[in-house]
């Protein structure tokens, strides 16, 4: 048996992960998922939490998915956001370092540590970060403190860098979720659709896509991989192909106040090292990932 | 009056600095200067400690000099490294937001966040950051904050990533000054001076330099400013130096013991964009500099 502890377990990725490793048997027979989430009362900010676990559990691989992710929060509380992803993660370090364990981790990053606003055609691993939010900051100074752990104390660390993951279960304080629930309370109740300005290019990977990324990744050697797709799309594009599969006519309207200043830049992402390494490449067809969504949110509304 | 809160103003460069801003006059006369140290029981890791003081002296100038540098202290005990040199600027930077202060910011960041063992032929602010220590990753967490700081609040930060300073006063747990106390006390018992290998290769700038460069700072744009001077020596050329300035002959002795694996790469520092800026120019040459520290040590040993 395969033991895997997942912290922020409960999360969108983590009820993912959780799901896509309970229906997959690994390489000594099924996985043992222990879940480590505030949902729980487990805390990564609190190292006893995560080194007791740590301790009593001797998992194998350790995904580290606890983050303060919304970018808006991070701006307003850039504490909380310190709090939850540098020192959750240093605490997860330290006890892994100090109970000795040969726990192989994966720490997701983010695309957000590379910023915005940036003249590259592309990014890849060896681009320079320039976190453009605090949110991106707490993360960089995550993984980066990662590298350092795995040179000096030869822990295997794996950090990954996604862009934005998509899919049923998504939090609607997010666009493309809030636009699929948006789109389904519409057929149901016949509302409007009020949206800001929707140049905003962004690149979408399904999430399920990504939790399978993440069990390919935790067997690589220490490093950074970007993930991401071949889907990068304006938020406009994204609306449409929802308004398109309402199963009644959606109304939308622009409302200034909505309005958001963005940069239009959007340097593409380039995944190529995660993918030469493992044969990984997204599965899921924007649509389907779109059409899930829309599903989710029309149960759920 | 310029108000200058000076944080780790006991440490070895806020002692310098304290010194020079009281011999020098402001534009608008004379520096009201207060000191937050943790030898007087300031913390910045404590948010309430350094927001008082900042609400109560409403400061013009903050050189924020507060943090845990010695390099084989933040491999032993990471955490106390990141509580004090991460935790402590976002608990400064967030005082200066939430109390809607006006203040100058200089952080001392430090030529650790480059790293070592790297390729380049020299280091500009544009160079990548790739920390080799967890003391390098905390003070980059620090400083890319204060980037997102300035950029998202408009609170001006400047941030100086200097190379090695040396000079009277410095600790001798920093090679420079424990080679000229070991010197000074060879003069007085004659004993004799044990060394590991002396190949490293580092960049010295005397702490009064150093200073005089943080009072010119803090009046620049918000952005990062390397700080070097021409003095990239090897450490043998120092041990020479000193025992050659020595008044009676000074026996020393290689032992394998003391030896430590190091990378002889060191690529040299370049400190342009800030000499054009201000003008500034290392004044002391390096045998002063050595001097007076040998001197320093001559009275205290």
């Amino acid at each position: 048996m395969l033991k895997a502890l997942i912290t922020g377990g409960n999360g969108f990725v983590g009820r993912h992960l959780q799901s896509y490793l309970r229906n997959t048997v690994g390489e000594k027979g099924e996985y043992t998922i222990s879940i480590f989430d505030l949902s729980m009362g487990d805390d990564v900010r609190n190292f006893e939490s995560i080194r007791t676990r740590i301790d009593q559990f001797q998992p194998d691989y350790i995904f580290h998915l606890a983050a303060q992710a919304y970018v808006p929060e991070s701006t307003m509380n850039p504490r909380r956001g310190f709090e939850t992803n540098l020192t959750g993660t240093l605490n997860l370090l330290e006890a892994v370092r100090q109970t000795g364990m040969h726990s192989r981790i994966l720490v997701s990053g983010t695309s957000e540590e590379y910023g915005y606003d940036r003249d590259d055609s592309e990014l890849t691993e060896e681009s320079v970060a320039k976190p453009t939010t605090p949110y991106g900051v707490s993360k960089l100074a995550a993984t980066t403190l990662c590298s350092t752990y795995s040179r000096i104390y030869g822990i295997n660390i794996v950090v990954t860098r996604a862009w934005n993951h998509i899919g049923p279960g998504a939090s609607p304080s997010y666009a493309v979720s809030a636009f699929a629930k948006r789109v389904a309370e519409a057929e149901k109740f016949g509302t409007i659709i009020n949206h800001g300005n929707l140049d905003a290019v962004r690149n979408y990977t399904d999430v399920r896509d990504i939790v399978r990324a993440y069990r390919l990744a935790i067997d690589l050697e220490s490093g950074i991989y970007n993930l991401a797709s071949q889907n990068t799309v304006s938020t406009r594009e994204v609306l449409s192909q929802l308004t398109n599969m309402a199963v009644t006519q959606v109304q939308t309207n622009e409302n200034p106040h909505l309005f958001r200043q963005m940069s239009n830049k959007f340097p593409r992402p380039n995944y190529s090292k995660f993918s030469k390494l493992t044969g990984w490449e997204p599965k899921f067809q924007m649509k389907e990932t779109l059409l899930d969504t829309l599903d989710f949110w029309r149960d759920a509304v």
